[in-house]
């Protein structure tokens, strides 16, 4: 007895956090008794039990002759309901909420983003004084629809400087790249919709996609871009209708996208009709020009997006989409919507440290930095056994692995409690075979005080 | 024969403009060829010939046994086809975006928003120099998950001042006062859902609920707040899940809510548990201080949103909620997996603008000539025989009611021609009942233009 009533109420929780979730929406005809015992692989009168409880709740409805619905309004939407359940230290809002709310003593060689004295700072400085001096309407009205002309023209510049055929039209800017990825999958996903995305990816892409109530299917990543044999099988096996993608610098793996990998890739996208959002939000720390989908395609069913949190600065934010022009259009619309204007005087302030003499200079300096960074923290990575996956040639990535028999999941708990955020693998991987994997940010890793850190979590896993 | 083609032509039509909008989600069972039949009132062989030629199409498919379905991934989300089609004067869309991208030669009456020199610009510049000399983390870092906590703290005492009980955590700062409106909606509200609005109301928010895809309902507005008998009538008939509504200035009326009513209502809410976004955009606009939901219900059902665009800058972008304590941890969460941070630089402007000692004599200022515009527009109107709705204590704001006979879209298009922007009463209007109304903001009608135009666009209509 105790037993089955264990049972019915694990039926009932089920079903709760579907709802919760949102896998079951509100109003709908809930799976039949029938069908619902099937598939929990329970027995008839427990889920009849477990539906009857239900209503007594008030959580669904019985229509006579019609079966069992959910309730009209229901609870919020739940991001941590949704998808499977994970520990903590890998739930990547966690990590983000962990690292966004660190304290200025916290060390943070797991973060994605450079020190604050990394960034142009006075040429952001001299764009507010700038700014200041001016009687400008960039201090005060709303930004045109599209955002900026002038920055759509300098990205367009840009753009065709790499390759890629687009009009100043073809450009909305937007409040981030993240703003840009939750715009687009707001404009072609429905929940349901099945979503692409490198494994590992950036671990942010998860949570976004869960609030969009997609199924996520990870291709694993390989030193060249998506493995192409499972890309295939995926695009016939689901029928996908996005996939995600960094080309360029490749988070978190630091890989570059091999010419005939790219080629291969939009070949099959283009069978299937997959769009492809590309985001290059790396561009400025290329050094040498890997292919980008959205120059081979011609900006069909490719997307660019972009943003300059990771060169310019991550507190002044503006963020762009390029697509084909009726795209570009509804997606205005749409951000009209939902957020009326965009963020003028930023938009301002990051064109102008962008078009600003010394930006390219110290992109250089910035790219000589990261170099030796990235060869010195591998050196020291490598005394505690730990090995990237591969020697990336540009950013401020190393992807690495743990000695055997570690776990990054557990280390990241250990140093968290020596005040040093960690970035462990699983966050950043929809299969959750990372566990022995962790991205650092070599651009965090100048204190020695991380390595030694590292070193006592290694000894405390036997 | 011709007209059954017809017939077919517009159920296929029809079909496939609800698949378009969504109205139908993809990989969704279709109604029955009966039920189709039935609700479209036409003969089941239209129907069955209709879904055959969808068939053919690609756009729906057959499974057999089990009726028919739309197709996999589907066309994009397109705005314009959600809701009844309306002129296109009177879209709110193409209201936002002829405002937002007309040049600096028009006038715009029907603008929502302060002329450029009537914003506190010595306040902002003095903050983008303070900025500029400092070495600031609010340079380049990303905010925290709530945004700046000094700032939180700011709006804390602000609400506590007007007897919302608040604490510093319950309080997050968003993109802007829409981003807020947004992120609540993507929060507590699914497809199909019922959310209230008043009629008339801000524009976008008809344009905002759309892309939510949640049925609008509209309530008449009174003098005194919205009419009471037919919210408690909507509660009943279509138990919404939420309302959103500005209280102290109305938007577009300039009315206030009586306290009476805002009891009323909350009684009503509670009894419900609808929930009540308040929207309190105008606040520091207003010179004596109406009630506020928040304040009455204490954060429980109500969730206060603002923003600064208004008094402040609308370049500058920063907006808030605040809300009970659970709803503002998941939202933290939404937020990050949407935008994943919020603009630091622009929220450390904003409260260094609004925490300046200049601040509040410049408001006052504001108040002043907002009153002596108030009385001269009204003065203006009455002379052409525009008669407004009642004479507001407050805001930029004036409803206005048009000579009998005179249509305000019509009106609308003509002064456009001689680059004067209006904002028809149909755009703010969920009934469409407004075709007599125009909304005028004060402050944005200093050029004496603007009334010989409405007066020669008045005669264009006998």
């Amino acid at each position: 007895m105790a037993r089955a009533g264990t049972l019915i109420e694990s039926v009932m929780k089920d079903i709760e956090s579907k709802i919760a979730s949102r896998a079951y929406l509100p109003n709908t005809r809930l799976p039949s008794v029938r069908a619902q015992a099937k598939a929990m692989q329970v027995s008839i009168s427990t889920v009849v039990e477990a539906y009857d409880r239900l209503v007594a709740e008030g959580c669904i409805v019985s229509r006579p002759g019609a079966g069992f619905y959910t309730s009209g309004p229901i609870a919020p939407l739940n991001l941590t309901h949704i998808g499977p359940k994970v520990a903590r230290e890998i739930d990547p809002l966690w990590v983000s909420r962990e690292s966004l709310e660190s304290t200025a003593g916290s060390l943070m060689p797991g973060c994605g983003w450079l020190p604050s004295e990394w960034f142009y700072q006075s040429g952001i400085k001299r764009a507010l004084r700038n700014l200041a001096r001016t009687h400008s309407l960039d201090l005060t009205e709303y930004a045109p629809p599209k955002g900026s002309q002038a920055f759509r023209h300098f990205l367009q510049r840009r753009m065709l400087s790499h390759n890629i055929e687009v009009t100043a039209e073809q450009i909305m800017l937007t409040e981030s790249g993240t703003h840009a990825i939750d715009l687009i999958g707001r404009f072609l996903l429905s929940p349901g919709d099945t979503v692409l995305v490198d494994d590992p990816c950036y671990f942010n892409f998860h949570a976004l996609l869960k609030a969009h109530r997609v199924k996520i299917i990870g291709i694993p990543y390989t030193p060249t871009g998506p493995d192409l044999e499972r890309f295939a099988q995926a695009i016939k096996d689901y029928n996908p209708r996005l996939y995600l993608t960094n080309s360029g610098v490749h988070n978190p793996t630091g890989a570059h996208l091999a010419p005939h990998v790219a080629h291969k890739l939009l070949t099959l996208a283009q069978a299937s009709e997959l769009v492809i959002v590309e985001d290059d939000i790396f561009a400025d720390l290329e050094t040498t020009r890997s292919p980008r989908l959205a120059a081979l395609d011609g900006l069909d069913q490719v997307i660019e997006i972009g943003s300059f949190s990771k060169t310019v600065s991550a507190s002044v934010r503006c963020g762009y989409i390029a697509a084909k022009q009726d795209w570009i259009e509804q997606l205005v619309d749409l951000k009209i919507a939902t957020s009326f204007s965009g963020n003028r005087l930023d938009s301002e302030i990051v064109l102008q440290t962008l078009t600003d003499s010394g930006y390219r200079k110290h992109m250089e300096k910035l790219h000589h930095w990261l170099a030796k960074q990235r060869q010195s923290t591998t050196k020291k990575l490598i005394n505690l056994g730990i090995q990237p996956w591969i020697q990336p040639k540009d950013g401020m990535f190393l992807w690495c692995q743990l000695p055997t028999g570690k776990n990054a999941t557990q280390l990241a708990r250990d140093c968290l409690s020596k005040g040093v955020v960690l970035a462990p693998g699983n966050v950043f991987s929809q299969s959750q075979n990372a566990h022995d994997y962790l991205r650092f940010n070599v651009a965090q890793c100048t204190d020695e005080k991380i390595f030694e850190v590292l070193a006592w979590a290694l000894d405390q896993q036997i």
